[in-house]
């Protein structure tokens, strides 16, 4: 395990894991939702804290790579979490402050966690948003559309010039009520990350495998899907790969582990520039590591707190309980 | 993947692998049901097929070791299925055929196969089920106590002498009804294979990390912790390992899938002799790959078709889709 952990040191340090990007590389460009979140699980309730699909996965990924986000928040934002935001690095030129209120949403979590029940949702100020790429912007290498109207992350993807990888989210609301748009995205996009209820739901069939395969039919190069804390799946031409989930002994808040997960995978990519099969199955497994510190506690309270030495750790420790095939 | 394959190839064929153990090894004895089953999925429906643990396991161990039965059936029980078993080279001394009738078990399954709904259970012939070891069993190393009434699992440690390995699985009625007995059983075994749902309803904790510490605490010295199409989880001292299942597009009968992981765990173990980490590891992972071959297939219908090379190419396929560390 010691010469294991030692190679695997190397590899990291060895230029993949540099602290900061070498020269004038352009951002993760990521639009999605900055949201208050009031938030119930069997471990408390937290009333209007940061959330949002945007705000999780900027966050996680600026531990890899440089962000700019593009989003709508309200007057009554407070101004700290903009602060923390930009606190990482995270470039907010593309985020929105106008009249009215921010996003809410408020949802409630049963013992097992598995799935939250939505108590509320209030667009607000989202109910009119049109997302308005600042110029420099649209020469973005990597691209997240997480989750919002399908017809926003398509408009978003009209403004980027030439992108060399983009990635959405999606949910079952817009699989429900606009399923031609996200099918229309499915084909746009290089990789779609999306979790195996979605995906079911988007097939129409409960094997992952077949379900999958619809996907990649619709367009997509890639697909991953996550699968809470049983890990993730990973398909593509001539791939697939399948890792298990970080053991957690308590889950405070799975709310945002799905983006956190997205920006670990893509903060991944764009910090090694390297879009081949080694690289996407590390990236996803850095986005199972940065999700399982995410649900460690509520909003972003655990990243906050997180160093690039313990996404490393982490990272090592994945390896060390999964390996099985011998010297 | 050549070289990895090759590499793989010549470990399993350093004598892990020979096609029959070396000298006059003992037998791996197994205790446990020998049903005939009907089962409804959403594949089709099958009445009075082949089942129960005993016949699982069994059937799957085959492929790497030696295996005696100890079990019970009805004078109605199909001498054909005493053939299929006996074909395997699997010892049936300890099989008594005893007046009145088999064992029935009759379970459906929905749509996502997650868990069975038992539509009957009738007990016959096993209601007054007493194991006797015959004589030439008591030196097994390796002993397998599937799921019974627990108090019929310790009755038949106390029958054999000097074992090496004892694993148990058990279920949730006999957690609900004799939860004192099943903690007994935990403290006399080393190995608890056990599935997530019975993990969580020994400990009352939703966490596996916990559960499996509370097994462990009950005496146990590993858990194995069986997550149906989500893999498996080992835990152990200084041990801890996670693998993902083996994908499948198609399950056509999950029923024994369990039994047969077991089998795969057990039957790699008893052919290499070795109960270290390393070999534990992959031992999980052979269980895994057996599993995925029985819930191809009603009863025994997939694994009666099986070869080893069939069984060494999917634990290739199975290192293929799990690796990521890197060169």
């Amino acid at each position: 395990m010691s010469s294991l952990n030692s190679s695997i040191s190397s590899i990291l340090k060895s230029g993949e894991w540099s602290a900061k990007p070498q020269g004038d590389c352009m951002s993760i460009v990521v639009v999605g939702s900055i949201a208050l979140d009031t938030i119930e699980t069997p471990f408390g309730k937290r009333v209007d804290i940061l959330g949002g699909s945007c705000t999780h996965f900027s966050y996680s990924a600026s531990f890899f790579h440089p962000v700019s986000i593009v989003g709508v928040v309200g007057e009554d934002f407070p101004p700290e979490h903009i602060e923390l935001l930009e606190a990482r690095g995270i470039d907010t030129a593309g985020l929105q402050v106008v009249e009215g209120r921010t996003f809410r949403w408020s949802g409630a979590y049963e013992y097992d966690m598995e799935e939250a029940k939505t108590l509320s949702t209030c667009l607000n100020v989202f109910e009119t948003f049109q997302p308005q790429l600042p110029e420099t912007y649209r020469d973005a290498d990597y691209v997240f559309l997480a989750n919002i109207d399908p017809e926003l992350q398509l408009s978003v993807l009209e403004q980027v010039r030439e992108p060399r990888l983009v990635a959405c989210d999606t949910m079952n609301l817009w699989l429900n009520m606009k399923r031609d748009a996200v099918a229309k995205l499915f084909g746009k996009v290089d990789v779609v990350i999306i979790n195996e209820g979605e995906a079911r739901l988007f097939s129409g069939v409960p094997s992952l495998i077949t379900s999958a395969q619809r996907i990649l039919e619709a367009g997509a190069r890639y697909v991953v899907i996550k699968k809470g804390e049983h890990g993730a799946l990973l398909f593509g031409p001539d791939l697939f790969f399948a890792c298990p989930g970080f053991p957690l002994e308590t889950i405070q808040d799975p709310t945002g582990a799905g983006d956190t997960f997205a920006g670990g995978f893509m903060g991944y990519l764009a910090k090694t520039g390297l879009l081949d099969a080694k690289h996407l199955r590390r990236a996803v497994v850095y986005g199972c590591v940065m999700a399982s510190f995410n649900v460690e506690d509520f909003s972003l309270d655990r990243l906050k707190g997180l160093t690039e030495d313990d996404i490393t750790n982490r990272y090592l420790e994945y390896i060390t309980f999964t390996r099985f095939e011998g010297a």
